[in-house]
Formats: structure tokens, C-alpha cells, sequence
């Protein structure tokens, strides 16, 4: 029996149109249940949109929803009846295992955060982004729930990532690497090299300081660093690229020659954008939330909700936080709490 | 009269070869004049290799040559007669008006400031990558020359590039943007809110937060952070690009019809190339030194090597530290030393 997802169907640029076409996605291609929480008519006729309702949809009615810009406090607190906020809920209820949401990602985190509350033994959960390398998929981690970090909180998302790694991915051993400016053990700001020590001791197959590069080129598994550079970092890569290829096809506009060549090109392009292409990669888990929460990109297409709904189920079905709550709870990898 | 530089003939992955070769291509298309240091045999005999010697060049003998692993510290106390430090030492003694090498990144940031000293009032130089944007180029830093950083520091950098941005690139305003994960002013780490402080009284035309996409879209043309921070995010795009287009080549090389398109399309991916590519940008200067030091990538091919002669030679026309010390010491900007 698979996982049961609620989908805030309000939550993203695209709202309600792609959530729902995404729902309707998973529910026909990969046969996923998923509650469609926000306002009943507007999902219904999308829903209509689509033919005959599919039997694995349902849909639970939220008057409101938050905005992309609101603050999360302020949604947190005035929104008692958002999407997001009843999605959490039915979560928290146990009448679903997981929550998909495209929507604002702060109002998302703070809501988890608060109705789920966190796995045991987990000060504080962290954005994990799966990301493509030269080898297979790297799990980096914090990319973006926390500002000021310590060096155990680092160390916690360790063993999370870890055991995502493992468990989702499948690698057995999964490499952890500290994200600094060198490779060397005495490389890096205060934080890095605190963090390092933990590691060092945790028993997790910790392979050092490693460096940006080691994101892509597949030398580690694991990739942890504080949430501020995570955020940054992922972002500017996001907006580097997005720039390169604004060059490029500035470049093959140039003349009949390059147009054409662009033409010849385009099954390339299309298999790139697949293999790069963060629709793919279904959203981004935040860790160490009971339940299980996906997190998609604002600008979700359908086939980004599609896939944020299988990451989901793939994080219930392989008991996810359930392992992170078992292996620190027995103290292996000599993870400390810092509100203990 | 144009600058004289002094070039590390050995430094980086490819030298003497790429220096000598850049300083030549620097001679003969730019008039540059540069003197070259390090093994005489060695350099003379790359010279030779390229025809006869340009009375522009000139060579001075340094015994030893900082391995690109090399410990900073080690190099400095160690290698006295090392190409990188008898050519800091003829900027230090006015033979010289800027050094420039591809060698031992933290080894040619230490000796120059041993040797030639930080501008008055600058508590920290930093290194500064100048990229492209989708309008023009911006200046971003610190990308790597700090680990730990004050706000006090980070004000710095900001007055810093802002005179290099208007003096090299033009820009009459630049516009300065702080990185951080959110456009309010609330948002970032302890050290970013303390920042944000004091940009805000430095008159400066300080446009708030920026994010990491605003490094590439043009909204910014300063952009400054901690030097951990700068120095992941830039090893993270490098590597997240060419991680890309190593997708993309594969991509092109599944099939006789995207060959062709390929083959058809070489001027774009040429003239894209030349738009991004770090050889054209001429490394990176190390903005607060006294005289002026442009660090050049390990890998460098000539072009870059000449396009680091020619930087180093603006940022001395252009007097840019001079004017930092300036601008510091009239107590523009707001600006207030760490150590006073």
C-alpha cells in the first residue's frame, strides 16, 4: 500500500493549474494517492479541465492561501485555514503520510516545522537539494532552512543526508564531505573547522574538507555545509546557468548557420534539459520534519509536482525520518543534540 | 608611459610555457612592458621558442619556484628567492608597478601582502572576480582572500569595489548589493544583518540584499560578501558549468544529427566561449594591496596570462588603490578600520 500525499494546491506560481495537472500526473503515470487541499471549486474545475476525476484524488476544502511574498510568521499565525496550514494537518492527523508544497518556502518549512514538529533528536531540520553529478546524484545539504548554523546541527544533517543517501539512493557507503574553501583539515572559517572535528569522530565515512567542484564531479555523496552558503550558492548556480544559456542562444541567433545547426541540435538540448533539469528531480526534501515534507520550486510545471510526489512517497516507503530518529536515538554516529 | 609589470614566470600548472607566452602576446599586442622572473635558463629558452626577444621584456632570475600545493606560510618563510616573491619585491621597490601570477593562489595573496603592504585603512585586501552579467560586468567580492570576516571588512571591500567598478569599468554609480537569501532587510546570517547596517549609513549607493541570481542578471554591479561564502559559490559555479556542458557534449555526441548540429553550430558555442570564458577576463586583482596584484587561474593559457598583464596594467593606470586609500583616508564612505 503506497503513501498518501497531501498537495497544497494553492502553493506556487502556477496555482491551482499545475498542482492539479501534476496530481493528475501522478496519480495516472505512477498510481499515487494524493488529497488536493485548498479551494474546492477552483480545484474542482481543474480538475474538470482534465476528464473524468481519477479515483486516488480527493480533495479537502481550505479557504485560504498564503501568499508567495507573505511573511512565514505572519502566515503562520493568521492563516489558520490555508492550504498549507490544513495540508500539514491532515499530515499531523495521520490521513496522510507526506506534504507536497510549491508554495512559499519559508510559510512551508515554518508550517512543517510547527505542526509536525521535529524527528527526535534533531535540533533542526534542513533543505536537502538532490543534485545530478558526473557519477550518479549528490545529496547537499543545508541549502536554505537555516541563517546561523553550529556545528552540530551540521553534524545531524550528516547523518540525515546520509541516510537519504543510503535509503533513496541506494549507496551503500555514502561519502560525507564538508564543503570549504580547501581540502586540507585546517582549511575553512571557525564553523568549518569545529564541524570537522564532530565529523572526524562520527563514524559516518567522512572524507574531509571537500570543495565546490565536489558537488558535480560525483567525489562525494554527502555534501553538508551551513544554510547560508547552501542557499547562496545553489542560487547563484541557478542564475549562472541561467545566464550561460541566455548567452548561448544569444550566440545561435547569430546567423542561418548556428539557427540551423540549433535545429540539427535540439534532441541534445532536450536530453540536457531532462538530465539537468530540476523539474526532474521532484523538489527538495526537508529533513528531519516527522512525516515527510517535499518542497517544490515556486515555477513548478507539472511535471515538477509529478515528481515532488514521487520523491514524497519514495521518503515514506523508505521510512526516512523513521531511520534518522533510529540511528540517532541510539546515539551511532555520535551525533549530540544541541537542546538536549 | 605605460605600467611596468612583473609576472611569476613560474607560476601555474603550465609554466614557464603560458606565462612566457602570455607576456609576449601582452608585448606584441598591447605594448605592454614585463619584466619575467624566475629560472633565466628556463624562461630564455621559452623565449627563444617564440623568435626573437622583444625589447619590451625583460628577464630577472629567481632561483626557486612556490609549488601550486604548497603551503602560503611555508613559501614565505622558506623560499626567499622564489619567482613569486623576487617579483613582489620589484613592485615593493618601484622597479615594477604590479605583479601578476598564475601560481600558488594563498601563496601569491600572503606574499604580496608581506611584501608590499595593505592600502591605509584597509584591514583586509580581497579578492575580486569581475563577471559577466546579462548587462555588463559586475564586481563581486570577497571570492576567497578571508575566511572569517567583520562587518567592518565587508564595508571595506564594498568602498573598494565600488572605485573599481567605477574606475576600471566605467560604471558612474555603482550600485552595491550585500548577498544574502532574501531581499529584506531582515534576512541573512548575524553577519550579513550587522553589514547591512552599516551600508545603509555609508552613502554609498547601497541597494540592500541582493541574491545570488543578482551576481548575473545586471541588478547589481557590486556585489559583497563574507570570503568563505565568495569562495565556495565561485568554485560551485565553475564546477556546476562544466559539470553542464559535460552533459551537454554527451548529449551532442548520441547521434550523426546532433553531430551536425554541433558541427554547424561551433561559431555560437565559439562566440559564447569568448563572452565567458575566465582566460578573457584576465584574473583576478587583489584589491587593498599596495602597487597591484592580479591573481591569475592555475590553469591559465596565455590569452589569460595576457589578459592579467592588461588588467594589472588599468588597475595601475587607473590608480584604483590609490584611491581607495584616498577615498578611505578622507573618511568616505563611512568607512571604519578594525584594527585603528
Amino acid at each position: 500500500m503506497g503513501a498518501t500525499i497531501a498537495l497544497d494546491a494553492m502553493g506556487g506560481d502556477f496555482a491551482p493549474a499545475n498542482p492539479v495537472a501534476g496530481a493528475i500526473l501522478a496519480a495516472r503515470e505512477l498510481g499515487s494517492r494524493v488529497i488536493l487541499v485548498g479551494r474546492q471549486d477552483e480545484i474542482e474545475r481543474e480538475l474538470g479541465r482534465h476528464g473524468a476525476p481519477d479515483s486516488s484524488l480527493s480533495v479537502v476544502h481550505a479557504s485560504e492561501a498564503v501568499a508567495m511574498d507573505e511573511a512565514p510568521a505572519m502566515a503562520l499565525r493568521r492563516k489558520k485555514d490555508s492550504s498549507l496550514r490544513v495540508a500539514a494537518n491532515l499530515v499531523h492527523e495521520g490521513k496522510a503520510d507526506a506534504l507536497v508544497s510549491a508554495g512559499n518556502s519559508g510559510a512551508v518549512m515554518a508550517t512543517a516545522v510547527f505542526v509536525l514538529g521535529t524527528v527526535e533528536g534533531v535540533d533542526r531540520p534542513a533543505l536537502a537539494a538532490v543534485v545530478p553529478n558526473l557519477r550518479g546524484r549528490s545529496v547537499w545539504l543545508d541549502v536554505g532552512a537555516n541563517v546561523d548554523s553550529k556545528p552540530q546541527h551540521i553534524h545531524q544533517w550528516a547523518v540525515m543526508a546520509h541516510i537519504y543517501s543510503r535509503n533513496i539512493l541506494g549507496i551503500e557507503q555514502p561519502r560525507v564531505g564538508l564543503l570549504s574553501i580547501g581540502e586540507e583539515a585546517g582549511k575553512g572559517n571557525d564553523l568549518v573547522r569545529e564541524t570537522f572535528k564532530l565529523l572526524k569522530e562520527s563514524g559516518l565515512n567522512f572524507i574531509g574538507n571537500v570543495e565546490g567542484h565536489d558537488i558535480f564531479n560525483g567525489n562525494a555523496d554527502v555534501i553538508v555545509c551551513d544554510g547560508f552558503t547552501g542557499n547562496v550558492s545553489l542560487k547563484v548556480i541557478e542564475s549562472a546557468t541561467q545566464t550561460l544559456f541566455h548567452f548561448l542562444r544569444q550566440e545561435f541567433a547569430r546567423s542561418w548557420r548556428t539557427r540551423l545547426g540549433y535545429l540539427l541540435s535540439r534532441p541534445a538540448f532536450k536530453g540536457f534539459k531532462k538530465r539537468t533539469d530540476y523539474a526532474e528531480f521532484g523538489g527538495v526534501p526537508l529533513l528531519g520534519v516527522r512525516g515527510a515534507t517535499i518542497i517544490s520550486h515556486g515555477r513548478s510545471s507539472p511535471r515538477a509536482i509529478r515528481n515532488a510526489i514521487r520523491v514524497a512517497g519514495e521518503v515514506v516507503d523508505h521510512r526516512v525520518n523513521q531511520q534518522i530518529q533510529d540511528e540517532i536515538r541510539k546515539g551511532s554516529h555520535g551525533v549530540q543534540t544541541v537542546t538536549a
